[in-house]
């Protein structure tokens, strides 16, 4: 099935910048049957794990996270660009290639204990996975597992994290 | 049941400027039944109306829309700012109260002739939801209706609209 997945995907050269092969997966989202399998066969991996909460990260995290949390009975909690949410939040802050980067989510999103399945469309270098495990972690939420549609195994990105990493396709 | 949903809304004061009171639904999305309820409200509305696709609205369009559209066996295509869209695009500009925004689609996103429904968390002036309305009828998309979690009557942001307006909860 993920060889569906990993068919409908497209590449596109040169995105965001020249020399990166940009994984588009919009053409997987817009075809029905594709994106139904895609939200299954992470639902199927965690639907007895005691789930309560997904955590998507902004912004295509949000459409994985949307439909696994709704797909598994758990609740969706976002992690944003800073001053996109509108109460009190925690922030961690990510190094990219150039400069810096940060996110936050709300001080009130997770309660401690929960079980919590970290969800985006890409692991690459893993940066913005980390600072959203700290996110968590300093709520004292329990992460379960970290879920991506596409992982760039090459980047290494999941050495960077410190629990159970599940991606659908590899390259 | 959107009683439930209604009290579970968080009013912001001053956010995101002073004198504007925000409707926060990041408290409805991380509790499991309030989410599940709001999606199976707009799901059972729109399931036997031959649906294709749902269009979501950068951000938390998004959030609505993967969930009703896995939910309604439908894609989800996605309506993004500026930049954010790696493929060919077109877009739409709106006026907001000082300046203008501008919003992109992929021009592969919808076929001539798909029934969609666009989805945003919030209905307030309309400037978005018309922005979104011109780039799905430029490709050729039937819009069915635009569906939100919330509407603010007094902006009458439905007049902005040529086509149907459904949502979850009024203030």
């Amino acid at each position: 099935m993920p060889e569906r997945l990993k068919k409908i995907i497209r590449d596109v050269p040169d995105f965001p910048k020249k020399g990166i092969l940009f994984k588009d997966i919009t053409t997987l989202c817009k075809d029905p049957l594709s994106f139904q399998i895609m939200v299954d066969l992470l639902a199927h991996r965690y639907i007895d794990k005691k789930i309560d909460l997904i955590v998507g990260i902004e912004a295509r995290g949000f459409i994985v996270g949307a439909a696994l949390a709704y797909r598994i009975g758990a609740g969706i909690v976002l992690v944003r660009k800073p001053g996109k949410l509108p109460h009190k939040t925690n922030s961690a802050s990510y190094t990219l290639e150039y400069g810096e980067d940060t996110l936050e989510i709300h001080k009130d999103a997770i309660e401690k204990g929960q079980n919590v399945i970290i969800a985006d469309d890409l692991l690459a270098t893993g940066g913005t996975a980390a600072a959203v495990t700290e996110l968590v972690e300093g709520l004292g939420g329990n992460i379960v597992e970290s879920a991506f549609i596409v992982e760039l195994d090459d980047l290494k990105g999941r050495d960077k994290l410190n629990h159970d990493v599940f991606s659908l396709i590899h390259y």
